[in-house]
């Protein structure tokens, strides 16, 4: 497999302005062609710094991927200080001449002297037009290696990755034989830490090979990936299938969706296909629930409504708990959990209520219940249970766990499988 | 002024799965500091590749900054390659042990083997506590470098450097004779974009010095950064605040807030001063604005309660909206915002009624009434008004600009500012 790296140039990057993304970009596509990435940097509009980078990377890698600093200003030096490394004379591109006196003269502005270097090539080089811009990249293979210029602004620069960069890099590793793939497949666990899922794949852990795994853990979930090689994208896709089934096998339902899915875009596809409606009574989540259920495109089609009951008053007329049981057992209870579901369900004539109550911190603790508790309720017709959890963290970590619990008791429930969880 | 250095290590980010938003965070916090960033990598899970590049850190930079791979699993290498390039045993920090086994045993989840690891620390460094997960940061002095090693997860890695780097890199700093070099400030920005702003900044623009004006898009508001270079902490926050004076003379009410101050936290500050209650019913915001406002630690202080009214049912049952306005004008008019705002405040009691009601999309819309159509109403006692917006982007972004639009129609109307906006 040929080795990528991608180095970045732009200063407002180092100072924290602006977020690397290109990076991302392109090591994703790079991937998608069959070209492992290896190294990111990024390193300011400086000359010296710039050359010690890219000569390390001509060492190392067989395809560098330069973005930034392409542009008409004496800030931008990438152009030349890739001809000067690998001591190619900088030669002019007539037609992108013609076409940037064109640009200026189209759009009633003065063509300045320095947006004349932005015709410049590296000898032997290939120009990349650029249609969203006046910085062109550059295409070069010299000795052992591709070095690819790409211009800074993101939008320009997938747009020459995908429009000239891609085919040429296609014909490369057409040529090099090298035309195999990677591809890669994340599953999203939630209710499992990262280090009970290690246990429970340890046997695949240790005996990587392809496809590999990799657990990832996020706010209150975790990723596994699953990446193979192939020859092919059926062959790779085949690969991936079988590992899937055999991790399904270790982790069952903690597993509720693949790559980009988010746990409340299954929630609403469950409820959408058994044709339920729902309403949600929160206190300590604050209607996050509510907002990530809304998230999804066609909510206002199971969702009749949503009541965010801080204070026991609207607890009272908003959901028709009653009075003697908060009194009684406090706001946050098992018994008041129960009266919020049932009552957000009788007020809007939903199927299934769902209700969180609880202490989200940082005051409002006590030593019988301390911040983190929270009570989350179920209720359909025939059938609610009601579960207790302590949450840690934040007030904003403890509103998003407790977010994520609800809607994975809401996933559980429309399977069938509550009694498992 | 002193060289920083940002190593991401995480194999994702390589593929592009994960955008490297650490190193921005990281970058912008050192650079607070008066630390400049000369350099990023990106390397993966891998031992030698870490290896290489930690060594040309140690070469060129004075304070190296090291980000993921200190989790539980075989996959994490961070803290072992730092101390065998360094040369130094890996020690077993009791304290974090113990912790690490209650934290578990709280959680009545069962701690694997593998966890111990996250106790380690390279001789002579100091252990940095993370309170939201199991992976603690390591601080280390050692010969002419400072190296740290972080937690991946972006959450755990600011709240450690916020709580534990930040206060040690102060007193090196200032032990190093490098204090106060550069401080900066932003100022945020609502209901006026990029470009307006910087028309109305053109003479400051144009006329850079100490200190420097930087504006920078955020989604639904801009931050103006204010930098001043000074030999004193106090010299450059006179600078700051004498810049700051100019701008608000400018700018004026656009301006809301200061650095890490979110427009949430400055409506729940004036209502606590005003001594207002809040009640809000939301449909195309879908609970986004109650949960932005309960954010806010002891926001239960002032909001009632709220009510995301997605059906026409649940505005009429929970809002009291007639059913007659709703045929007539349909639910995204006027005169049901109004309805809204008013019936939020009747059934709490509340102060203040706030309403939203739009076409969050991507469907729904119509040629009269497209997506991204919204209304807005606030209720008091002897006041109410409503507003038209057309707002645009994607659905989660309508969500958050009509939230942004609620809460700074609710900071002007607390100012007594609401005929002037």
């Amino acid at each position: 497999m040929l080795k990528g790296e991608i180095i970045t140039v732009g200063t407002e990057i180092l100072m924290g302005q602006i977020t690397n993304t290109n990076a991302a970009y392109i090591s994703n596509e790079l991937l998608k062609l069959g070209v492992g990435v290896y190294y990111h940097s990024v390193v300011g509009d400086n000359h010296k710094r710039l050359m010690e980078v890219l000569s390390c990377s001509l060492d190392r890698a067989d395809i560098i991927v330069l973005t930034g600093g392409l542009g008409p200003t004496g800030d931008d030096i990438t152009r030349e200080t890739v001809a000067e490394l690998l001591q190619l004379p900088l030669q002019k591109d007539q037609d992108w001449e013609s076409r940037l006196e064109k640009f200026f003269s189209q759009r009633n502005r003065p063509m300045v002297e320095s947006n004349r270097k932005q015709a410049l090539v590296p000898r032997g080089g290939k120009l990349l037009p650029n249609e969203k811009g006046t910085a062109p990249g550059v295409y070069l293979e010299y000795k052992n290696n591709t070095v690819v210029l790409l211009p800074g602004p993101p939008e320009e620069m997938k747009h020459v990755f995908k429009k000239q960069v891609c085919p040429l890099l296609k014909d490369k590793l057409e040529f090099a034989g090298e035309k195999g793939v990677l591809l890669s497949r994340s599953l999203r666990i939630v209710g499992l830490g990262e280090s009970a899922i290690e246990d429970k794949l340890q046997p695949w852990l240790n005996n990587q090979d392809n496809p590999t795994i990799a657990p990832l853990a996020k706010r209150a979930e975790v990723h596994l990936r699953i990446t193979a090689r192939s020859k092919t994208k059926d062959e790779a896709i085949k690969l991936i299938d079988d590992k899937e089934k055999e991790i399904s096998g270790a982790l069952g339902d903690y597993i509720y969706g693949r790559d980009e899915e988010e746990l409340e875009h299954v929630v609403a596809r469950l409820l959408w296909e058994k044709e339920k409606t729902l309403a949600v009574g929160e206190s300590c989540s604050g209607g996050l629930l509510c907002h990530r259920l809304t998230n999804v495109p066609g909510s206002s089609g199971f969702l009749l409504a949503g009541m965010v009951t801080y204070s026991n008053e609207a607890k009272m007329n908003l959901l028709e708990v009653k009075k003697d049981t908060l009194l009684d057992k406090g706001a946050v209870s098992e018994a008041v959990a129960l009266q919020m579901a049932q009552g957000s369900r009788r007020r809007t004539g939903a199927d299934i209520g769902i209700s969180i109550t609880g202490i989200a911190g940082p005051s409002g603790g006590t030593p019988d219940k301390p911040v983190g508790l929270t009570y989350l309720a179920l209720d359909t017709q025939g059938f609610s249970f009601c579960r207790k959890y302590q949450m840690w963290g934040e007030r904003e970590d403890i509103k998003i766990r407790v977010s994520q619990v609800a809607l994975n008791l809401l996933r559980l429930h429309l399977l069938g499988l509550i009694e498992q969880c």
